[in-house]
């Protein structure tokens, strides 16, 4: 499948992150960024702008908030092919978090958003567009989102500024059919925007709902070093590489930072998929629960688990 | 996607047998079967059935032969719901290694075979078929397998008395396209005949390949218990079964068999989604190779193994 439009998001870091409070060493960082340049990954998300007021400095790393003299640290002035990208969630970011693109080597900003606050988050990507970024609105969870409520707020992006759009997969539980769905109904009404995809791997199913979704059009595709992510992780890049053969991209260099810094890392990070995440993914829930239960002593009791969420959810025997 | 006549098989013991010579202990077969019949799987499969000729019986474990008071020990007269299957290998196996079914609590005989052994495959089938057992025919690596060869093997067992032929994924590099376009035209060629669909999992595809099969009319679907099998292994029953949501089906017996028989293996056993397995599927090439490398200590060095795929087979940068 060679589409020349198609772009590779590399979330690596901003992503997994979400497992160690964005306490990677900066050699790890380095790591992943050499990779996605001399892998020819478009886009390196390097992690979240966040608030002071939303977030401790104390108890998250660097790429919890991505200062520019941080992300600089790592990308100098990133005269590379690969882009920088950050991701800002609404009600956690502040409009002065954001500088001018000209003071900033970051090139793009992703707003992730609840369908509920998408005013708020076609306000911040519009605001991020103005400033002189790429912007993104990536609506979150919505497997849970009802008709309704997305056919509003896709109209209402539909108008706005925002050149992009994600399908979301936030549970890993969406199967072929709705991600297709939902491709073509972005597609379709969101008509001359790009359209994205990010995907989950509870139900081993995100790099799997990644192809079909480019296949019905979307270009934007999220992946992460050996699937690192929260929880049961994101679409493997190196899965998704190998597929695209497109000349841009190189399988080698991505291999050599997973040996040398992502795999190791799952000694101390039980990310990727587990019966718990199946679970939450297949009930169609927040993985919350069964990131708590992997935290705990009853980790490997899964039959444990799956009584928990019948009492606590719905009904899964 | 409820389908009332969709068949599971549990290939957990047969194909995870081939990770450890079939050396499972009697109390992990038995907890295998009784999750199966608890479970509501239709069939599983608890082995092959191998001359001795073929292999030793001081190296392999029991479910290599698959002598009927082995299964009997485990299954005893298997008044259940659950049928039991086995698998033979064309050059492998003879005739005289199939007694009669009326000997036998043997339901099921699956004849796996190259494309160059149908006529062998077709004759063991009817053989078996005739003795009494119901019989299929499982084409390996038909990846590999060109268009001419394919059609006319098709031709051959559309002719045959064979009622089930299966679509097998045996590299693990098939997409979910090409696994339509095989569904459709063993369902085209073959009429009247159930299809079956088995898959690995080096891409992580297997659960997606096998839910594409079964929406696209194959009925018979091959899965094993957290995906044990050769290499990357297979499609987890246990995400099927959450998918499937067939009232026949319960998960929580499968999760208690997983929990206490096959997580606890993965100690010992490496099988799964790891990058030497993804290179060969990528490659469309047999797992052999990726199999040694995790079994050396060389195990854990990505780079090198591409490069050694490189060097030796084909381009994959």
């Amino acid at each position: 499948m060679y589409k020349k439009d198609i772009k590779v998001i590399d979330c690596t870091v901003r992503d997994g992150g979400l497992m160690n409070k964005w306490k990677f060493s900066d050699d790890f960082v380095r790591g992943v960024y050499n990779a996605c340049v001399d892998g020819g990954i478009d886009y390196m998300e390097i992690g979240y702008k966040s608030s002071e007021k939303a977030f401790s400095k104390a108890e998250n790393g660097p790429w919890k908030f991505c200062e520019e003299k941080d992300v600089r640290r790592i990308v100098g002035e990133n005269k590379t092919n690969t882009k920088i990208s950050v991701m800002v969630d609404i009600g956690r970011v502040e409009l002065e978090n954001i500088p001018p693109k000209s003071k900033s080597v970051i090139d793009m900003i992703r707003v992730a958003t609840y369908v509920h606050q998408i005013d708020k988050a076609i306000q911040m990507a519009e605001y991020c567009h103005d400033k002189g970024y790429e912007a993104t609105i990536n609506l979150m969870a919505v497997s849970k989102v009802n008709e309704r409520d997305l056919d509003e707020a896709l109209t209402d992006v539909a108008k706005s500024k925002v050149p992009i759009f994600y399908v979301v997969d936030s549970f890993g539980s969406m199967y072929c059919e709705q991600i297709e769905l939902l491709a073509k109904k972005y597609l379709e009404m969101l008509k001359g925007k790009a359209i994205g995809i990010h995907a989950h791997n509870n139900m081993q199913l995100a790099f799997s709902n990644t192809i079909t979704a480019a296949m019905h059009g979307c270009n934007m595709l999220d992946a992460t070093l050996l699937g690192l992510g929260r929880g049961a992780g994101n679409c493997p890049i190196e899965i998704l590489i190998a597929f695209l053969k497109n000349p841009k991209y190189r399988l080698l260099p991505l291999l050599q930072v997973i040996q040398d810094h992502i795999f190791p890392l799952q000694k101390t990070i039980d990310w990727g998929y587990h019966i718990p995440y199946l679970v939450t993914g297949a009930m169609n829930e927040h993985p919350k629960e069964a990131m708590a239960w992997m935290d705990s002593e009853k980790k490997n009791d899964f039959v444990g688990f799956l009584k928990h969420m019948h009492d606590n959810f719905a009904i899964l025997e």
